[in-house]
């Protein structure tokens, strides 16, 4: 079975545990709805491409990580569209949680989704104590003082830790993707954080320029929201030539920060891939 | 150490887990906030004294469970009295959470500190398998099918359940509670369930009396919210005096329910503390 087909597998595992006879019917929907259909899975993707670099054993533990990884950032961009933060109507080019459900559904299923997300990992078949390592490595990245809700609350703040800021609101998931990846293989995770951190923050620059450049149809979410909401951004910062030099020596870092692994040749391609992708078409065009 | 002080210096150590240099200021302190100064702590003494009563051999894990059970109901409240739902002000007699730092740093606190809970019983010294135990038992207390997540969202239902709302909205953090303080020990958490769930039934008897009948004084936060938001509620269904009759027989049964363990002394005489401890004083003075 392909990477995808195993994501998308682990996904569908892991809302049908939560949604059983007994569960409310309405929030069953609401985190399908933010789940399904699937966006670009970037994080799950990451986990599995560095897991079988470093010698996968236990596949349904991979599984178990990817899956949770997936649904923390779901839950996070359930928050995120909130009234009190982006307030924003529109997800992957549909309606987004709050707007179709209700507030109240959206602030529950992103809770829902958080603790889906452990579950799954408490759940996995597999040695405890590298489920338990799974277990702080995700909660590192979500959590408090550096994960994806400590970065949300930096825009809470007068000042703002612009270094914080990134590294926790995207780059703590990308950290995690590629530490679970090689503990869920049983390998060291620690070796594997600089390559997430490198690709997190390509991935930060490359939402930068998308957010500046890309249309809504080309990415189905509002654009021009950074300048919008007065956030900071690498567009901002560097302009448009100078954000898409750095993005590209980003992720020749992030190559080359790779550790010693069984196979990385696969892993090589995918951040290679990533990196074009995920430049806005017409920019791409430009700089062809 | 007694039970108080070892309940306070584990949520105290937990909150100094989060909040370290590099975290949001404001949201640590919003946390902190969420936390201190206690409440009654119902649940984490139950933990204790179930963990107590099952021959306790490793007080560390006791504590992490404990703390995490209280960082999961506080994260609740938080989510509860956002405006989207009950828009309560008050809150232990202070201002709620987002009346005191604002809407986005209340969603994001509850977050940080449904995930803390998670982190607190991952980083505690002890065998892995109780370790994930334990994370299994407060998942399932906190989210779907079954936990206080889905509770709430049977508010949100068009058709509401009312035996599954009561079980999950009060019930699952109590069945927590006493399962989690077994496994702590070592011992098998199943048969602790039934204690659990028959005193959260209680709270929630108690709960319903103390919002029909008590002061604002007395209980710190907005009475009549039952009626004003047309929740289910005991004292609807049957009068203060079928509800307090119902209060005593369900504290009998908790007591009765009790598994065989090394000592049960402290627990039964906690549980009926507890017991005529909710009922409102002027309901009591009543009653005597």
């Amino acid at each position: 079975m392909d990477v995808t087909n195993r994501i998308e597998r682990a996904l569908t595992d892991a809302l049908n545990q939560a949604d059983m006879a007994g569960c409310p019917p309405r929030l069953a929907v609401a985190m399908r709805s933010a789940v399904f259909p699937r966006g670009a899975r970037v994080r799950p993707r990451l986990c599995h491409s560095v897991a079988l670099a470093c010698g996968e054993d236990n596949p349904g533990i991979t599984e178990a990580a990817g899956a949770a990884l997936e649904l923390m950032h779901c839950a996070s961009l359930i928050h995120d569209d909130l009234p009190c933060f982006d307030g924003a109507d529109l997800r992957r080019g549909r309606p987004s949680v709050h707007k179709a459900f209700g507030e109240p559904l959206a602030v529950l299923a992103g809770d829902a989704m958080i603790v889906l997300a452990f579950q799954t990992i408490a759940r996995a078949e597999g040695p405890a104590d590298r489920l338990l390592k799974l277990t702080q490595l995700i909660g590192s990245a979500v959590g408090v003082p550096f994960g994806i809700v400590a970065g949300q609350a930096w825009e809470c703040e007068s000042e703002i830790n612009l270094a914080h800021y990134h590294r926790s609101k995207t780059g703590a998931l990308f950290v995690a993707a590629t530490a679970m990846g090689a503990a869920s293989a049983g390998a060291d995770p620690e070796p594997w954080r600089m390559v997430g951190e490198k690709i997190g923050e390509a991935y930060q620059v490359a939402d930068d320029l998308r957010d500046a450049a890309a249309d809504v149809e080309e990415i189905g979410k509002p654009v021009g929201q950074d300048i919008a909401h007065d956030r900071p951004s690498a567009v901002r910062e560097m302009g448009i030539d100078g954000a898409i030099y750095h993005l590209k020596s980003l992720v020749r870092g992030a190559v080359e920060a790779m550790p010693d692994c069984t196979n990385g040749n696969e892993l090589r391609s995918l951040i290679m891939s990533e990196a074009t992708r995920l430049v806005p078409a017409k920019l791409a065009a430009t700089a062809a």
